[in-house]
């Protein structure tokens, strides 16, 4: 009859604006399966999550009154439905979280509240879940998490609690600029790690020049018949500056870089280059170890 | 027959990326009738120039062998046939021009060639043709031209020469971050002249802070329901930093201002807060004197 029927104890979910992934657990809390869908909640309207989500978890035998425990934008006021975030300083995880009003009775599903800071304003969601897993993995960490993504969290932690975070839109700005400006022309696929580095000096140094060099490349190609290394410069310059404008939080104390392995190791070169040495985490551990310290708080 | 037919002695073009405009232009070189359309040189393959411009034209009774002169992007590679870059430092209309591959004998299509700059790398395509109308008509201008639009250029003018330029796509970043990122829910249409002004001052003071600040607009939108002044302060974030790199150039210089009037009046209002009068210019009447002045020159 096929593959052994996976039959979990309860279900993991990370549910962001692009992706939806679950991991099917066991009562040990151990993955035994993982599915994944581009049902994200950028792409649903409210009551197409519970299709959505019946849809990844069709081939899996769920248990009665399955628990479903979920972080990410599905919390979002344009999510399945909205938890209210958490305030920031306070621990990651922040009760209460609040339950999805899903119409089939045999799904409880639960959603991990976001956290939201007032001065200056900032929110998150889905990041406060992957710091709970690396505290709980790791509990007497101390200093600055970083998950790089489209938008980037710079996450101070202390005694076990988030006390302050800014969130900075480089990786969609720099989406914005190759997708959707001239550049995309000259922005080939190649990346040139040496450029990179460079470009990360430059952006530090003169974070202003970002439109003047951004054009400068462009003229570069048609000039000079070739900007091989444009990607990695572009990226360099918006990370410099990143680094520039977050420097007082990563400086001189321990940081540990939590994100997608390619955009976390770009991260880690750029610090590396300011002497800085990231612990490089592994995101995916951390997003199903938070999950897990939730489930057991419902 | 309804309207007095328009019979120009020759006609002027300026065709840009994503625009056509013509003028019918009489023996004395003053207009007599305006056209436009929106085939730009972006949207239109090698073989639909010719077609584009008899479009435009077909209510004109133009003379045989008609002398039409163009400047701007329909003569970039991908235009309608690419017109060599002149190099500066030089004065601002560079020969030879190009001549247009029309089929129809009628048309005496001649297209004035841009400028590039070596290092830093630049190019201009219709901005030296409006300069040398500037110059035609204020010859002892001595300063920096500023023209603002999607591609910002600042160009720096001695006895009758453009010394050097520098180009920020400043306008085209805005439009990639206002349409093409998350701040797409928070730009509204209002304008806040306050709001500007502060984020000119933001922006020149700390740069580095873009990716930051733009995402704090999207959180206060979200914590305190409303950012009314998030397309102003955008604006005068990017225009600070443009402004801050540009420095050298514009301070303590005459400038002089031409661009579309909405976008001008953005850049004078920040050049303004910085102790900066800039003299604003015409910027059509300035594209006519100047392909005038290059008619002369066939």
């Amino acid at each position: 009859m096929g593959d052994a029927l996976i039959a979990p104890d309860w279900i993991a979910l990370d549910w962001g604006t692009t992706n939806l992934r679950a991991w099917a657990m066991d009562a040990a809390d151990t993955p035994l399966a993982e599915a994944g869908s581009g049902d994200g909640m950028g792409t649903l309207s409210r009551d197409a999550f519970e299709p959505a989500l019946k849809r990844l978890l069709a081939e899996w035998r769920l248990p009665p009154q399955a628990c479903i425990v979920a972080c990410g934008m599905v919390g979002a006021r344009q999510g399945w439905t909205e938890a209210a975030y958490g305030r920031v300083p306070c621990p990651p995880l922040q009760k209460p979280f609040t339950r999805a009003p899903a119409a089939d009775p045999g799904l409880d599903v639960w959603i991990v509240p976001g956290l939201a800071q007032a001065e200056p304003a900032d929110v998150m969601r889905g990041e406060e879940t992957q710091i709970a897993g690396l505290l709980a993995q790791d509990s007497d960490f101390e200093g600055i998490v970083c998950l790089p993504g489209s938008h980037t969290k710079w996450v101070e932690i202390s005694k076990g609690r988030i006390e302050r975070f800014r969130t900075a839109m480089t990786g969609e700005i720099f989406a914005a600029i190759a997708d959707h400006t001239v550049l995309r022309h000259t922005l080939g696929e190649v990346w040139d790690e040496g450029a990179f580095v460079a470009a990360v000096a430059d952006g530090m140094a003169a974070p202003q020049d970002l439109a003047l060099r951004a054009f400068e490349m462009r003229a570069n190609a048609l000039l000079k018949d070739g900007e091989q290394a444009a990607r990695a410069r572009l990226s360099g310059l918006l990370i410099g500056a990143e680094l520039q404008a977050t420097r007082a939080l990563w400086q001189d104390r321990p940081v540990a870089l939590l994100g997608a392995p390619k955009l976390a190791t770009h991260y880690a070169s750029a610090l590396e280059s300011q002497g800085t040495t990231p612990q490089l985490r592994d995101a995916e551990a951390c997003t199903l170890a938070g999950l897990t310290a939730a489930k057991h708080r419902i």
